[in-house]
């Protein structure tokens, strides 16, 4: 297996059109290869979304690879050198949708457990793959669906690697050990509405809004800590208003976003928030939506095989980081192990021409299989 | 000409559908009934738009009665006690559309000019009626239309009744003489959009925003004076987002609307705007509209004649005001005569089962020809 089993394998998952929730055909892809070296399926699906669990081995550590099969939309087709939905090289690069974030890393993991249990078939432990169609979207019946069933069934992962793409510069130099937590507040504040002739017999919500808001952003909720960045607000959206000009609107609705550090929790933002808010003559209300804890796996044994692993193949070590958006690691870090994420470079994830170094590929391979050589022990090697 | 004459007209009137910018016959009514008393009808159309300009007497000075034929949309019919286009009496009061906004005073004008003609047919000066039905909606092609026309033919208006319902407790308890100016901005504020998760890669503009607006609401314009308020600031409409509550939007948008005194002009209230928006750090823009100036019509002859007229039918003097939204006075006004307005109380005007006094609308007839009276000596009287 060299270059071209990756490459090939990419080729194939990037040519099905897994525009999200879709799987396309994709994960019986994945599964046909990996019941071919031994390993036991479970199809999860829920919702129109497909889902699947994977194991290998009877007892012992569990070690998982993790990771999505459904892609963003592409965007204006128009914009594409080539179609995203025919993988295509150029210079040295694969495009196509998905490329990068994550049926680059998808077929990395597969062609590494291949090239591991062909050299290590009686490894220690069990390895895993996690693999959902729901990632991209709302993400209600995907990782967190898998998580729920695998807690059911008793399951547990000690160690998971997340094939989101990590890199920022180069293959490898950044590791995510954790991820901010997101809370998202949709606040509605109550006013009267009225003609803006007549202002004294209306209550303008916007006038009422606009320096409490402004408190919220100026408002320092936490130092962040070694791993983390401080917490930061962002209003994505306002709206008030009838269209009309001379009417003053009744109401305000304004949509606010945490990305929070280990600092702080849900309720100590809230609480903050309430604070601020109830320091002005507004009348309000919060919605609350808790997106996502914050998750962190310390330096440990995980972080410690994947940094080896780096080195092994890259003869570099990767810099920890926890910034960035939202990840599944959220739902797999809520059954207690470790987790870390590490894919290719991000640079054009989400993006028109997203693309990856087909030589990156291989070597994404390489490092899962040197972490997987690490941490399941191949018994019948010793 | 008793009681009936006034009600029947404004029955008459009621009864056409006339939803702005519809007259549905209502000039032809008027038109019929002045051409029989010798006035000299030229009718005005413009952009389906129903105008006309009547006058009677040929030389001197000219009183001009104005107003609309048009009316507001109804609302919703289920909470009408009766139907808005059938004019209905119930307890002494006119229900109907437009009984009060404006029907009322224009049935209330005709009878007022028949009544005052047939006892002075011979009177001074000259008598006008400038009528629309483009009043309550764009009011482009509606009085402003006419006064260009009559700018154009060298017609002059030295004093002018609009029928609008300045009374606010009871008929005739205010005249309005004169408006505020009012003064449309929209505020387009550049940010550059990202993720809520990599503020640090976007600009926000809602955060930028809140500050320099609130300064804007908390600024004194102007202190008014013994006629205006103070200039009063409000925003009316604010938008910003994506709907996404993951994106920083690129943009955003709100919409203010002045009401001034004439102690501030449009240029120096857009000279204070761009002062404190300037000393923040917001990148923006905004397209000025200036919906109208303001008019103010100094207590004299006009003021005098409506006060005598009223101290004549109702015993009672008038407050005089300059609050409220804008009319086509301000149109009027341009020509440098002088106008007041004068109508029914506006208790229920543009709301659900709006209505008018029966006894109302004939005091306000005898008032309107007591102006006359006042205004247009008699030479065959004298």
């Amino acid at each position: 297996m060299g270059n071209s089993a990756v490459l090939e394998l990419a080729k194939d998952l990037i040519s099905r059109p897994s525009v999200t929730p879709e799987d396309a055909g994709c994960q019986d892809l994945m599964i046909a290869r990996l019941e071919a070296i031994g390993f036991r399926v479970t199809r999860l699906p829920a919702g129109g979304v497909e889902n699947f669990w994977a194991e290998r081995g009877n007892a012992g550590p569990c070690l998982c690879f993790a990771g999505h099969t459904d892609v963003v939309p592409s965007g204006p087709l128009a914009e594409w050198q080539s179609d995203p939905f025919q993988p295509t090289i150029r210079d040295g690069l694969l495009y196509g949708r998905g490329a990068a974030d994550m049926k680059g890393s998808l077929a990395a993991m597969v062609v590494a457990a291949e090239r591991f249990v062909a050299l290590h078939p009686g490894h220690s432990g069990r390895l895993a793959f996690l693999i959902t169609s729901d990632e991209e979207g709302i993400a209600t019946h995907g990782t967190r669906h898998v998580v729920d069933w695998l807690r059911e069934h008793g399951e547990t992962i000690d160690w998971c690697v997340v094939g989101e793409p990590s890199s920022e510069n180069m293959l490898g130099d950044v590791i995510k050990n954790g991820r901010r937590g997101s809370l998202n507040g949709r606040l509605t504040v109550q006013g009267i509405q009225g003609h803006v002739a007549y202002p004294d017999k209306a209550d303008n919500p916007i006038h009422r809004a606009f320096r409490p808001l402004a408190d919220l952003v100026d408002q320092a909720w936490d130092a962040g800590n070694d791993f983390f960045p401080p917490t930061r607000l962002q209003f994505s959206n306002i709206h008030a208003g009838t269209g009309a000009n001379n009417v003053i609107p009744g109401q305000l609705q304004a949509d606010f976003n945490f990305r929070f550090s280990t600092e702080s929790t849900p309720e100590s933002l809230q609480a903050g928030v309430h604070k601020i808010l109830d320091a002005s003559a507004m009348r309000y209300t919060i919605d609350w939506q808790l997106s996502g804890p914050p998750f962190f796996t310390a330096p440990g044994t995980l972080v410690a095989a994947t940094q080896k692993a780096l080195q092994a193949v890259e003869e570099h070590e990767a810099r920890l980081s926890t910034d960035g958006g939202t990840s599944d690691g959220r739902f797999i870090a809520q059954l207690g192990g470790q987790v870390v994420e590490l894919g290719p470079v991000n640079a054009t994830i989400h993006k028109i021409n997203e693309c990856v170094a087909v030589a990156d590929l291989e070597h994404l391979s390489q490092i899962y299989t040197e972490i997987m050589a690490h941490l399941l022990e191949a018994a019948d090697d010793h």
